[in-house]
């Protein structure tokens, strides 16, 4: 049985039913920046233990949306719990981001990963994502998210993180036929994780292509999107009687907002590098566009964060016509970010009217 | 006396003047994936120590175009140059990418910082320039070139590398007027700088914005291009006898063409995100274009890197209309690519052939 929502903005804007005010939510609102999110995170010992310890979990879930109005939450975890349950041994070093134990780099590598089960290879996820749904009570829809193939694969060849993606783009270009490989299985890992979340209760996913903007434009298409085309025609698209919308978002990506349309997603998510005048002359209305203030706006002074929200969203309505528009950054909210100053952020969105067509 | 330059093809098409066939060079051909650089380097000592060596700065500049038919040659230096000359403290840690001893933060630190004269504080720069225009007999046209003042503001008010820019941003939202002061000096210092390469011999310069891309596009127009707009306007722009043409190479700036049209520069340099094809429809002739293969394409085979070179080239001539573009990597080579492929991929420029207009 359908629960109620009592608050709906968000998914209407996401399927472009009429909204009375613009839906906000923040990448990373459960984070560092939350002093209650650090004391919990403390409790649970690290960022690895957090993600799999449901009640924990489920509370840094909630902790930004008793401080603020929210329209959505999104579920606490971390973009390679997949890789993690393959097995390759994820763990955090301070600084540093994130490593594995095991890299990825030949066909056996490739050929060992096992198929994830995810109800039971990632039950923690799972039970986050009822543990939570049960906490919001109606109040918001709950958000789903799975970073995309071309993303995990940039972890699993380099072993953590990387800023020239020597090892993968050696293998792209070098032995495209491996990388494919290494893709199309993670891309059936991520439908059936994204599917296992939304039948434990997620109301929207978000696919998160962090590294896409590290691709070619040719490249982009063949290594990164199309994997998140094939794993968007894979999703549960209905659910407990509502639709389940979809959100691609690729940082670096504003040049290729054309053929990311054509992926059946229901929003594309913007970082703060494109316009979203641009953007929408681009989308037309196909689709719904989410973003995009540069998180680092959040250091300004309450007045200078009032002014540049407004000229987001004149922007996001700049001619009159309805849009398919959620606020958000561009990009996770950082750990420096005073509080009220995300406070602020939200208020002003809310505070904004947004004009109607003439 | 305007010196005879034996092969001017690469000004011609910076120019919009007939070219037999494409212009090519490679950003940072200068570099690690020469063992013959490895080599002189070790006898300079360090990366700085090259850089201020007359001779061996002069030997590492020639050491590419003997090994390759190459249309340019580019001054071997730092782009950090302007703020050592500053009396920052410019040091290299390896592994870390460069490093400053004083960092800028503060209205003191901005007030503090020395008004240059490159003839008298880089004299090295201009040493190298004369040494290496004498080495060069005419062969090619030499390129000097200078960071953006955005580019090297960060470095100096984070004190070295960054991935997230956060003390700059949180100068650029909080303060942005101290931020403005600090540009507006280095916009002197690079007009004077490159003005200084220029009178040496410099008979082509590129300004390298390289984190211009990790502005919000509204911010790059005020923070990064303003600047460099500026600092064209100041440049001397005929000398010897020849028009001294300057590209523009913004990192991640592929969505900001049009704006950076405006600039007055003669080219613009574009990194592997950007479709020439689009560039193309975006400029209309009106600039060069310079760019733009992914410099990884260099870990394939010599098949795939011809492959990559044609199918670049054919964006860059879609429509048959003659069009003013110079072949070039979208970034510095990197150290791990084989010297050879370096070869196939300036070969395979030489061996293309333009089409001519219909």
């Amino acid at each position: 049985m359908t629960q109620t929502l009592k608050n709906d903005r968000f998914l209407r804007a996401l399927l472009g039913q009429p909204v009375d005010r613009t839906p906000v939510w923040m990448m990373r609102q459960a984070g560092r920046y939350l002093p209650e999110y650090k004391a919990t995170r403390a409790e649970a010992g690290d960022f690895l233990a957090l993600c799999k310890n449901t009640e924990l979990a489920c509370e840094v879930t909630l902790q930004p949306l008793r401080r603020y109005a929210l329209d959505a939450a999104i579920l606490f975890s971390d973009i390679l719990t997949i890789p993690d349950a393959m097995g390759l041994g994820l763990y955090f070093e301070t600084g540093e981001g994130p490593r594995f134990r095991k890299i990825v780099r030949t066909e056996a590598d490739i050929a060992q990963l096992p198929l994830l089960q995810p109800e039971r290879d990632l039950d923690y996820v799972m039970a986050a994502v009822k543990a939570i749904r049960s906490g919001l009570g109606g109040a918001v829809p709950l958000i789903g998210f799975s970073g995309s193939p071309w993303t995990l694969a940039t972890y699993m060849v380099e072993g953590g993180s990387s800023r020239e993606f020597r090892h993968t783009k050696e293998m792209l270009y070098r032995s495209p036929e491996l990388l494919h490989a290494l893709l199309a299985k993670l891309a059936v890992a991520v439908t059936d994780y994204l599917n296992a979340q939304i039948r434990a209760g997620a109301q929207v996913v978000q696919i998160f292509d962090s590294w896409g903007g590290a691709l070619a434009h040719r490249e982009y298409e063949e290594f990164s999107l199309r994997y998140m085309r094939d794993i968007i025609a894979g999703l549960i698209r209905e659910h407990d009687g509502r639709k389940v919308p979809v959100i691609l978002f690729t940082k670096g990506g504003g040049q290729w907002l054309e053929p990311m349309m054509e992926t059946g997603a229901d929003a594309l998510g913007l970082d703060w590098t494109t316009s979203l005048q641009q953007a929408r002359r681009t989308v037309q209305g196909k689709v719904a566009l989410q973003g995009n203030l540069d998180p680092s706006t959040l250091y300004a002074s309450p007045e200078r964060i009032q002014a540049a929200v407004k000229a987001m969203l004149d922007d996001a309505y700049a001619d009159g016509v309805p849009t398919r528009y959620i606020a958000n950054l561009g990009h996770g909210i950082t750990q420096w970010v005073d509080p009220a100053h995300a406070g602020v952020f939200v208020q002003a969105v809310q505070e904004y009217r947004i004009p109607q067509a003439g």
